[in-house]
């Protein structure tokens, strides 16, 4: 049995998404237990069915507007995040699926669920939606403005262990976010992490992916530092929700827009579909000694289903024992 | 009379789009000259009409492939993009336009038009498509692959110069791109960045900016450094791309999709040409003794003129002049 530790008072919304998500979870997933973390108070009036679901009682939450992290996780103890996340670090759970303020989870990871210790650094890893329908891995997009080539190597052994053995990629291979596709580009940092990657055992490096080419990505994974994975997502993000708001305005700009629409639903549907990620469900803390899955603050029952699901995954294919087994070859190659 | 050197041999169809491109800017505009940089024997049987149009010959190009953009500059002297900008130097032309390859037109800015004496650094500056009609000019997207804060102060005041002179924006508003809106986000050199924008005087800072946001941007002008700046833009124009692409994929995958279609090709086609800069026709090279305006190396006529439009206005409105002009006051200051 899978044992899911959930950040229930977390989000935008608290337990209205969460505890339908776990009950939904459960029933889809024989294979899985979960704890809420959270008000019983709020939470008993929606559980309809508890089975394989128990509640750890707290009423403290994480702000969503939290502007000092630090010193929230730290001072915060009972918070719903902080105690889900410590069930990971006692081994009273496998996964934590929260939902909570970002950089929250990044600190609240940092301090207790802990880093593995053959990765100098952790990643808040999204997947980016991709025009051939399989979500790509992007890592670093916020844990850490600055990575160092050797950082980004162990994190790219990481990532592509998950996207071999989660999401059946073989051989993944491993790109580097940069301004320009041959090697000698970008900045100091960029080049040397080239010609690191480049080197690097146990991954398969096909070299510099422009961010032109990042929804229509040759590379399974990939690679930069938190402050460009963020700003590279940002825009990615900003440019969808935009272009999606001025379609919908010249549609319903005329008759003819309208009419037309009626016949176009189903294929702008799908085309909505196909540039969303909710299906994945959530972000991944990669670096850490247990699985952590971040959903949207803002996400739906179903989404979050889908993080449960991810972290039940991310569970079954032991991704972590898998890592640390590769881990130490890389080391033996360094030396 | 505005006189404008064009890189006639140029972009990747050469004479094919300058020329014509030419001919109908000098008959749309009468206060401009035009001096083609190409080789004579493919341009005169293209030149219906040569009226304020003259030919420099030369046979020499810079590849639009150049990998190594300093050398090409260096020894290929004769290289029609080197002519056009050794005449905005000589003051045989008041503006260059061109639609090379970027880096060459970066270097060649550098090392043959030259920077105000008062500038540090000079910086690409393209013009992002936005939610509202208004393009935002975003820079450094390429020049410097970082920039100190000061270099961005200086570039900020040109930029809020050709804002407000050229783009009719009153008190241009001054951004830095960021992954947080709060002071204190990103790197050590934005955080220092923020605060040395905060205080400095001729422009009209109003804080971070998301790229989130860069599509629908509260706004005139962004500044980062260029490893950064390319990031955001390229991010941008591959999302902007692809999603185009499956938006015509999906509609063209049903009956139904394709009778929409018929009824909304208007509003698609309305939809499409918000999300492009053809009018605007290229980008700008800030912090030069002279205009340099870059246009896509895939233009067609129509964009190469806008082209020629933006160097008429930056000459016509004397940005370089207005800008010496503010410069000063800021070097007082920062002594």
């Amino acid at each position: 049995m899978i044992k899911i530790a959930i950040d229930a008072n977390g989000g935008d919304f608290g337990v209205q998404t969460t505890v339908p998500a776990a009950m939904m979870a459960v029933k889809k997933y024989d294979n899985i237990e979960v704890i809420l973390y959270g008000d019983e108070a709020k939470i008993k009036p929606l559980l309809t069915n508890s089975e394989r679901i128990t509640i750890v009682h707290t009423e403290q939450v994480l702000s969503m507007g939290e502007k000092d992290p630090i010193k929230a996780i730290r001072s915060q103890r009972d918070a719903s995040l902080c105690l889900a996340m410590k069930a990971c670090k006692n081994n009273e759970a496998d996964a934590c699926v929260t939902n909570g303020p970002t950089q929250c989870v990044v600190v609240g990871a940092h301090l207790l669920v802990r880093r593995l210790p053959q990765m100098e650094r952790i990643a808040l890893c999204p997947f980016l939606p991709n025009l051939d329908g399989n979500p790509r891995l992007l890592l670093d997009v916020g844990a850490n403005v600055e990575l160092r080539p050797e950082h980004l190597g162990s994190l790219a052994i990481f990532a592509s262990v998950v996207a071999k053995e989660v999401f059946g990629r073989q051989n993944p291979k491993v790109g580097l976010l940069n301004i320009g596709s041959e090697p000698g580009k970008g900045r100091e940092v960029d080049k040397e992490s080239y010609y690191y990657l480049e080197k690097l055992e146990g991954i398969n490096f096909i070299g510099n992916v422009e961010p032109t080419e990042m929804v229509n990505c040759p590379a399974d994974v990939v690679v930069t530092d938190g402050f460009t994975g963020n700003i590279c997502t940002k825009a990615i993000e900003g440019t969808a929700k935009t272009m999606g708001a001025m379609l919908t305005e010249e549609i319903k700009s005329s008759l003819g827009g309208k009419i037309g629409y009626l016949f176009m639903r189903k294929n702008l549907k799908r085309f909505k579909k196909r540039m969303s990620t909710k299906e994945v469900g959530g972000a991944l803390v990669f670096g850490l000694g247990k699985v952590v899955v971040k959903a949207h603050g803002n996400s739906d029952a179903e989404t979050y289903v889908n993080a449960i699901r991810l972290a039940k995954e991310m569970v079954e294919a032991d991704v972590i024992n898998k890592v640390v087994n590769v881990l130490p070859k890389v080391d033996e190659n360094a030396a």
